[in-house]
């Protein structure tokens, strides 16, 4: 089961989802339970759609396309991409330089107050004054969430779940962006172990999706033909590119990037988009380089800081030739301690989310402003524990160590790190080594904790450990945005750096610890979110060091392998609370019992190729489906029905124009080919000259143009027919022609697509593709539409703006290539068609979801 | 066109394909054309199957198989990539230890030989010595490439062709290993200008396509039933990990060999299998690095040398803080040397194009020991010229140079760079340029131009790169195994160096001189091989350096630009000039003129159901098709045929059977759904109790199993019916139910499943997947049947082996659709289905090569 495998602390609350039988599971997964453990995918959520819709308006725009142009559409992608890299870094930058300029002045405030007060014993003032400050930017902060309140959180999940597919309200929108950004540089100015990578990697995904759609509206105005970018597709690989732009600014990781974007996001591989999300990550690293170099440094034009946040250089001293980063022996602690970050990590997963399944019942439905008070206490809490471990439960430590004199890293402290030592009443030589860690930016509390060749006493690590996990699992979720990569590698290099001291005291092996502390970093961060490839290569280019390929890999896998022993990642978990449809990457083995039939929806709403306006508005304003198969009816009688009624006619006569078959495919090539003079290719033509048939009825149908209303009672499928028809009659064989979207429809009848009955089909107005991408991503409503405008007699001829070929299955197809086939080609509805054509039900995102199928299979079971 | 672009010296010859008609050139793709300059993909390269083909066999297997299993199934893929991952690692190590061995021997005989003639005057013994040295190691490896004339070249043509689902007879056998890794050690050894990075990542990948083949051999052995790894799907996977562990081993880059295979390779993004290619990757890097670690340093332990070729440290001295590694300003320089890189790579490519058509032409069709003495006089040529070089054209140069005294890289002079020198006929603390250059192994000399501080004369740089570039192109091609990077990166290397020296004597630049021979280094070979993402990782890696990202990418963009402006990559011609139909990343936006229907193939040879054994040998004596539709046809008066023919109604019964009807479904999901309480879900199906349909005709089929010999013209498809036949009987309707492999009949026959036409169909003896599968890779041929042993009035009910469900079109679907579904799901055949399940025709690989398409496209454009 997905809810949960048991955590280590909740494990008797799990099995509830277990005693319901699988077709309550089955209803379950339609309404909403919110009070349970069990949380199953909403269904409000709609699906993106990734693949090409190439119907005529498409068709037309092709005509004018030629490669030229097409190189031209390229090179302004390339532009874009360019552009969304550069306003990512300065994003980066922007929120850099904020947030070192707030937390300098508070530390530098208090900080001098403290060492001030350490003699006059004034320390309550400088607490308060440390309170007043921290409270102040976290009110800020949490305003700024409640004005958009998908701005909280890392937006990581929200990003996840986009680039999966899934549209969630609000996530790409520009005011999103202006609260994320200022909303994260307050939060972390105020005080609270949250990062600001996660809600960096969101923002870059905002500058991605939005900068291409202002470009293009900008472009609309000036009547520059570029309908291209109004479709999900593009957006998602603008969104891709921004996504993995926020990851190579946050971490100075252009490759981990893009291959963040690859993890989380895609389904398939498109070089050409890679090598763009490539060049973008790239370009938001080294605009943050420029930018911060020129400023921090006044070194202009050099390129010397690489992201947010960097582990700094970790290197043996010069002289040392007997020093190693890390050596084969240390391997088995790297597993040991993967093992444990593994463990700690679901402890921290599980804890967090029953906090997060608390605030949704307790906080979230009261008053937005309780929320505030939420993140207030947290912050005084914070700053309290800060605050009193800095000043009570430090110890002086030796700056430059005695117990160590005969390892190897003697001599390498650099002045760096020791000008951020903090000396909390410690004199002569010794810094107070709790206020280092807890009284400084978290940035720098890690670099200690990598470089500082002093000791940290085992108590103070392990007190910090203690203290970090538990405050920072309770921050993330108050609604503030808020990254959990920075408090989770604090954490975790604590712990790495107690076991480094272990080593080195206890059993006196000669180890580097700074190795430790980083893999520690890792084990905990991979415990917690449970990221593999994009972590791993992100850690490398974040310390500079490709040896540390092998011990980072091996530590992140145990640990991912450990914790999914558990519960699963940070992220699927807040994904999973919220009812995301999230698709995994594959299906599990045992799903292929089940067929494509076992698992579509076979109640269909359909339209017919040619329909009337009241039967299409009566199914828009019934159904809340998104998309309808175009079908015609198999009868074998169809020349009775053919008499009399346009509609039906038409209807007919689209079936039968429509079905090209081997003997009209090999006649049509035959006549292109009839004037080559090779007598090879003419030889397989030549045995009859074929005459075309003529096209029957058409003549009987223009006599027939007056007689109408014939009674044909399936013409309005949506009017409840169960009443009175037979179940084989309601599901009557249907011929699939195509799909369209509630969108096209509704688009189709706002403008007056249609023709009267009296009327040939051609006689409908045509739409451009870009009036019918006009309205992207917002489309009108059904219920905007004014119907006193529309004559419900009218006829609409949606052929022209379905989708013709999308992708299709057999019913018997099984549940993993179904599965496949939806996630590698990013669809949205995938219609189940039968051997003989005919629909047979649809398959969408609902009907792939991990807690759908394992329903399903148990249904299956019982049945068989 | 593909052929080319048009070489900056070859415009004139190309474009006699232009003039063709476009049925010519359709014609032409079914026969080879060798002497001439269009040389269109050949159709007799078989693909390779990456889609799953789920039938009865594997039901059965999937029924025995539950999630602990698959967890089983996991582990083994773990340890199997783990096992390729320290195999490959150790045949690098195999590689290196030998060629180091060699090389170490040769220059230290040869080279004290030289010192000490500078004084006697015997340098023509010293030249005898070294061309002795070389031809002989040159003359052992051509020989192993005659065993196995796929071992020639860099392989990495013949893998992407691999991994983009080409069969390449031989490119994964065990012969072919050992053939090139001892070959390509030799070719090193022997001095010729050939890198061994290319035969790593050849090597790399057979270790990945053999170790789990043999693996799962030795489990038949032993009657552990897992018959999982014998298919093309598995394969591809430890094929990519393979080949993804050659280049991590070669550069010490796992992440860029990652991406590799993923460029190279994948269609689609699959985390799961890319974390094991990671692992793979970073398994080769680290066994490689561990062991030579401990060989060459006495290191046990520890993890020091990354790759077999590593670009060493790019840093400045610790005392000087003025020094960067780049700054903005040199980045336009980058761009400017990305431009040359592309134009000389085009060049080079170019001159190679002509020179392997030379070959193809006039040494190939000859006899085999030609290639040998060709090997034998590349070598002597090189030779010649290295040692010509060395001694007559160095300058002597001071070792601590006293031109740029005021520059920044003073005094980092490595012991490591300088102990590597060559001082022929150069004293006082002076060397020869040259020597030092041609007179070393390739790595040594690349060392040389990034980190020697000394300078080298703008004269002998400018003379090594032409002396160089001419050979290394004149090399690759021979007939030894030969890598492209280093000679590629060497050539760079100098190029860079030279305008570095330029800006740093005449311009007075303050510059990093191993910067821009870096940069050099990757624009040319930027320019001959048009790697993207993984070249950048690639090299990245390879410095151990991320702010040198930018740089790199920028210049390899620039350089590909160029480059592609003139002509394709080096390997892409290599493939092109195989005739490898290999399918690109996506097709031109105007080849969206064209549908499915316009390039399929329309003439179908098809099976039923239900065939007779004397149809099936025929049909498979007298085609060449590797798949076969099972199809059933489409009669009205399928009553009247029904009569008397077993074979005939059992195929109409097929039929009926295999359509799962809406209402059938209905019914079916109504029937499972009774014993539950839910009155919701009942209310759907409760209208009426349906009852079965009578299974009509079985009795009146029972009746009549004596009565055969019924004519029914049709039931042999293969007896060329177009002499009696009409084009609407040839080319009547048919419905599609499912795709059989020729090796899947061809076993079916051998194994003699098939039934008696008295019996029923359920007498046929099953076979499990095990024994489907057995004979993978390399199945019988229909001409070792013995038919004796066969009566061919048998009938094969081939339904339970067929693929039921594999992937359709629609005729009207677009090509890039087309080509998207073909390209990202790996399939082999992709049937073109109309709308009421009639097949039209099928679409293979061919049908979608570059070529094919514009022949079509330019017919399409003809005949409207």
């Amino acid at each position: 089961m997905a809810c949960c495998g048991g955590c280590l602390c909740c494990h008797c609350c799990c099995n509830e989802g277990d005693i319901r039988t699988p077709e309550e599971l089955t209803i379950l997964g339609e309404t909403r339970e919110d009070d349970d453990d069990e949380i199953l995918p909403r269904k409000d959520y709609e699906s993106l759609d990734y693949d090409r819709c190439i119907n005529e308006p498409f068709l037309e725009v092709l005509e004018g396309l030629d490669n030229k142009k097409a190189r031209k559409y390229e090179a302004i992608k390339w532009i874009l991409v360019f552009a969304i890299g550069v306003s990512t870094g300065l994003t980066g930058l922007f929120v850099d330089f904020f947030v070192r300029l707030f937390t300098q002045l508070k530390f530098s405030v208090v900080g001098q107050s403290v060492e001030d007060c350490s003699e006059n014993g004034c320390l309550a003032l400088s607490l308060l004054e440390l309170l007043a400050l921290n409270m102040m930017f976290i009110f800020i902060s949490s305003v700024l969430v409640l004005i958009e309140p998908v701005a909280a959180g890392s937006g990581i999940p929200e990003i996840k779940s986009y680039l999966n597919g899934v549209k969630i309200p609000g996530i790409v929108r520009l005011r999103t962006f202006i609260c994320k950004v200022t909303g994260v540089l307050f939060a972390v100015a105020g005080g609270l172990f949250v990062g600001k990578e996660g809600p960096m990697i969101h923002s870059g995904a905002i500058v991605g999706a939005g900068l291409p759609q202002f470009q293009s509206i900008t472009f609309q105005k000036i009547r520059f033909h570029f309908p291209y970018f109004r479709s999900d597709r593009d957006k998602r690989d603008f969104v891709s590119a921004g996504a993995a732009a926020g990851v190579a600014a946050a971490f100075g990781a252009p490759i981990g990037g893009t291959l963040f974007s690859l993890e989380e996001g895609s389904s398939f591989w498109n070089q050409a988009l890679t090598w763009k999300v490539l060049f973008c990550s790239m370009s938001a690293t080294f605009t943050l380089n420029f930018f911060r170099s020129g400023i921090n440094f006044n070194k202009w034009g050099s390129f010397q800081l690489p992201g947010l946040l960097n582990f700094g250089e970790f290197k043996c001293t010069d002289g040392d030739k007997s020093c190693h980063l890390w050596t084969a022996v240390d391997l088995a602690f790297f597993v040991l301690m993967g093992v444990a970050g593994g463990l700690l990590g679901a402890l921290f997963n599980c804890i967090n989310k029953r906090l997060a399944k608390y605030r949704m019942r307790n906080v979230h439905p009261k008053a937005r402003f309780i929320r505030v008070l939420e993140s207030l206490l947290v912050c005084m809490v914070t700053t309290l524990v800060i605050f009193m471990a800095s000043v009570t439960l430090g110890e002086c430590r030796d700056l430059v160590s005695t117990i160590n004199n005969n390892t190897s890293t003697q001599g390498s402290v650099s002045e760096e790190v020791n000008s951020t030592i903090r000396r909390f009443f410690c004199y002569n030589n010794t810094y107070n080594d709790m206020a280092t860690l807890f009284f400084n930016p978290q940035e720098v509390a890690i670099h200690q904790l990598f470089h500082q060749n002093a000791t940290f006493s085992p108590v103070t690590l392990s007190l910090f450990f203690v203290l970090y996990f538990f405050l920072s699992c309770w921050t993330y979720g108050v609604s503030v945005p808020s990254g959990l990569f920075v408090p989770s590698l604090l954490c975790g290099a604590s712990l790495g750096r107690l076991v480094a001291n272990v080593l080195k005291i206890n059993f006196h092996m000669q180890i580097y610890s700074g190795t430790f502390a980083l893999i520690g970093a890792a084990a905990f961060l991979g415990g917690v979110v449970r990221m593999t490839i994009s972590l791993t290569v992100i850690l490398i280019e974040s310390t500079n060091e490709i040896t540390y390929g092998l011990p980072i890999m091996i530590t992140l896998m145990v640990a991912k392998w450990t914790g999914d022993f558990f519960n699963k990642g940070i992220y699927d978990i807040h994904i999973h609370l919220k009812g995301v449809p999230l698709l995994e990457w594959e299906t599990e083995v045992e799903m292929d019992k089940l067929t494509a039939s076992d698992i579509m929806e076979p109640n269909l709403t359909y339209v017919y190729p040619h329909t009337r306006i009241q039967s299409l508005v009566s199914i828009l304003r019934t159904t809340v489906y998104h998309a309808f198969p175009v079908v015609t009816e198999n009868r074998d009688n169809e020349k009775e029905f053919m008499k009399g009624n346009i509609l039906i006619s038409n209807n007919i006569k689209f079936k039968k124009t429509s079905v090209l078959t081997r003997a009209g495919e090999q006649r049509r090539r035959c006549q292109s080919m009839k004037s080559y003079p090779s007598s090879e290719l003419r030889n397989v033509c030549d045995e009859q000259v074929v005459v075309e048939p003529a096209e029957e009825g058409q003549d009987m149908l223009q006599q027939m143009l007056e007689r109408r209303h014939v009674p044909y009672p399936n013409l309005y499928p949506d009017q409840s027919p169960s009443e009175e028809w037979t179940m084989e009659e309601r599901f009557r064989p249907l011929t699939f022609h195509g799909l369209i979207l509630r969108s096209q429809l509704v688009n189709l009848l706002i403008r007056g697509v249609c023709y009267a009955e009296n009327q040939s089909s051609a006689s409908q107005p045509r739409l451009s593709h870009s009036e019918m991408t006009e309205d992207y991503p917002r489309f009108p409503d059904i219920h905007d539409l004014d119907l006193a405008l529309l004559n419900p007699r009218m006829i609409v001829d949606v052929t022209p703006y379905m989708n013709p070929c999308p992708n299709t299955v057999s019913p018997n197809t099984r549940v993993s290539q179904v599965f496949n086939l939806f996630r590698t080609m990013g669809l949205r509805h995938l219609p189940v068609v039968n051997a003989v054509g005919e629909i047979v039900g649809i398959i969408t995102r609902h009907n792939l979801t991990h807690e759908f199928l394992v329903a399903k299979l148990r249904q299956h079971y019982i049945t068989i």
